[in-house]
Parts: structure tokens; sequence; C-alpha cells
């Protein structure tokens, strides 16, 4: 058996901790950087490790270069009054991309979840209650994924608010382009109880 | 349209660099890393650039800490008067991952290319005639994948080598666990070449 370097080693390692990426993948990876040049090596190396000096703006938990991000930034969304709660960056992006919500967001950095200790104190809870009052907002819309988590953490954000704020949730049923043939029980079940007058 | 930081653009870039990594994956294992330790990120990074520092054994051109490789230590095989041909690395641990060679190794780190620019010079074959008539080489197998440019070197190889050597090409032909009807008519007219008295 051949005995590798231990920076080869080392690199495989440290790959396999992104996601999607198994031991032989890694392999691969690394077997392609030995034919990089130093200089880009080091820029790969120091590009991840930059960011651990990523910013959040200081309101929705966005990443931002500056102390508030763009978003927070516009006026409009700030005199808005309605608040959509996410769980993570990557769910903020994909409202922004429909176009379709132009109010604040809040960023909860997760959902409850007691079996791996997350509860209300993890999550800032008390910093959310008291932007909801201070910010005004009238609506808030909850846009947890639907998962055993997602639903407990709806529910519980439900009872921390004030009685005057109207609380919604996302709608759940058959996305665009899917086909129904395809869908499980639990989304075809959500779509005949969100059925509209057409 | 959200504006990112550039940090995050910074390891979105780098990551597309990994062979196999497109930018929508790059993005995900971004977004991964953003709820990563810094000492992770930091681990991660360095343990990337610390590829810089891999050292080359002296005589085969594999990866070794040392300043000859595991492999090249080995008496018997400095004895056994055969040497090896490899493109890389990968196809060297291939080869004795099978156990059936027990020679030496040569790894040119490539293949002649001339629209790549690489010739003769770039494989330093100079050194690699010197070494066969050093080593007292009686045989060398040369180990390259079967291409154009894997032809075009082993044809120039043999011509670069002292007559008294007997020169061989790896085998080519069915892949054991292969189906006959899913291989292309090139391996197959290769697989009938070389048949074989049974």
């Amino acid at each position: 058996m051949i005995q590798l370097p231990e920076v080869i080693k080392n690199a495989v390692e440290a790959l396999t901790r992104l996601p999607g990426v198994g031991e032989k993948t890694a392999f691969r990876m690394v077997m392609s950087m030995t034919n990089w040049k130093n200089s880009e090596l080091v820029s790969v190396g120091s590009a991840l490790a930059s960011l651990q000096h990523l910013k959040l703006c200081r309101e929705c938990g966005m990443f931002s270069d500056a102390d508030l991000c763009s978003i927070c930034l516009e006026e409009q969304r700030q005199s808005a009054g309605i608040l959509c709660i996410v769980e993570n960056a990557s769910d903020l992006m994909a409202i922004e991309k429909s176009g379709h919500f132009k109010g604040l967001y809040h960023i909860l950095g997760g959902v409850l979840n007691p079996l791996l200790g997350v509860g209300p104190d993890e999550l800032k809870l008390d910093e959310l209650k008291l932007k909801v009052v201070t910010k005004n907002i009238q609506e808030i819309i909850l846009a947890l994924n639907p998962s055993v988590e997602g639903d407990a953490t709806c529910s519980y954000l439900k009872s921390i608010f004030p009685q005057s704020v109207n609380i919604e949730r996302i709608g759940f049923g058959v996305p665009i382009g899917g086909s129904l043939e395809y869908l499980d029980p639990m989304t075809i079940t959500k779509a005949l109880e969100n059925k509209k007058r057409f």
C-alpha cells in the first residue's frame, strides 16, 4: 500500500467536509490540485479561510459588507410594516429572487430543535419580539420549510407575537412545473386543503 | 438583486476551480461553510494551501514525504530491472493497487501534446533515458492511456531507448466486468486484435 504524504491526506480530509464531497471525489480534486501553481493553491486556501471575516447585517442577519444590508437600507421596505421570517440566507435569496416580496426579512439562523439543543434562546427570539414592536410590524410571513421542526417553530413563533399582528405562513401545494403523479401524498393533501375558488 | 459580499464571491470562485464543481455547487458549499466555526475555515484553507509544500520522490516523481518514496526504497524493485512509465500519480496508484507490478515506476507528468506545447523537453525525457541506463533497466512497460497523445508518446518513447531494452505496452481489450454490448467499436477491435489462445 502506498503511503501518501500528510499534506495530501489533510487536503482530502478538508475537502470531504464540504457537502456532497466524499472521499473519492475529494481525492480526485486533490490530484487535480497537485498540478496547480503555488499561487493558485494559496489563493484558494485564503479565499476559503477568509469566510471567517464574513459580516452579517445588524438588522436581518443577511450577509453584508456594511453594517446594514442593501435590503434593510431600502426605505420603502422599512416603512412597509411586513416582516418575512426565514431560516437562513439561502431561503432569503430564494424569496428575493421571486421579486414578489417587498418587506423586511429576519433570518432565524435555524429552527427549534430540542434534540440538537436549539431552543428559543439560541434563535434570539427576544430580539425578534422587540424588533416586531420597534419596527411597527403589522404582518409577519412565516417562510419556514414544511418539516416537523419548521412547523413547531411556526407554532411557537405565533405564540410570542402580539395578538394585533397578522401572522401568515407561506402556502403549500403543487410546485409550478410539478407533476401530480410524482408528488408525495403529503403535498397532495396540502394542495387539496389549500384549494382556492377558480 | 442582492449584492453578496466579496468574501462569498471569492470563495465561490475559488471552489469552482475544483474539477466537477460548477457555480451552483460551489455556492451551496459556501452556504454550508458560512455555518462553520472560524477554526474549521482556517484549517480547511491552510490544508489546501499546504499542497504547495508537496514533495516528490527524486527518482520516480511520486508524492513522497522523504527524498525517495517507499516504492523506490524497496531493494527488490531496484534490482528487478523493470520500469513502468505512467502519466501521473493517479495512474501509478491504480497499477500499484492491482498488486501485480514489482518493478520501478517513472511518472512522466504528462504526454506529448504539440498543441499544448508539451514536447520531449517538458517531459524531461533526457533524464528518463539516463535513468534507463544507470538503473540497468531491461524491460520497460508503457502504461500510458490509449489516446492519440498517449499512442504518440509511446511511439516516441520506443525510439529513444536502447535497442537492447525490451519495450512493451499494457494490453487493451474488454475490461473485467465489462459487457460487450456496451463497449465502443475501438475497444472491441482491440480485443479481437489481442485475442489469445485459450
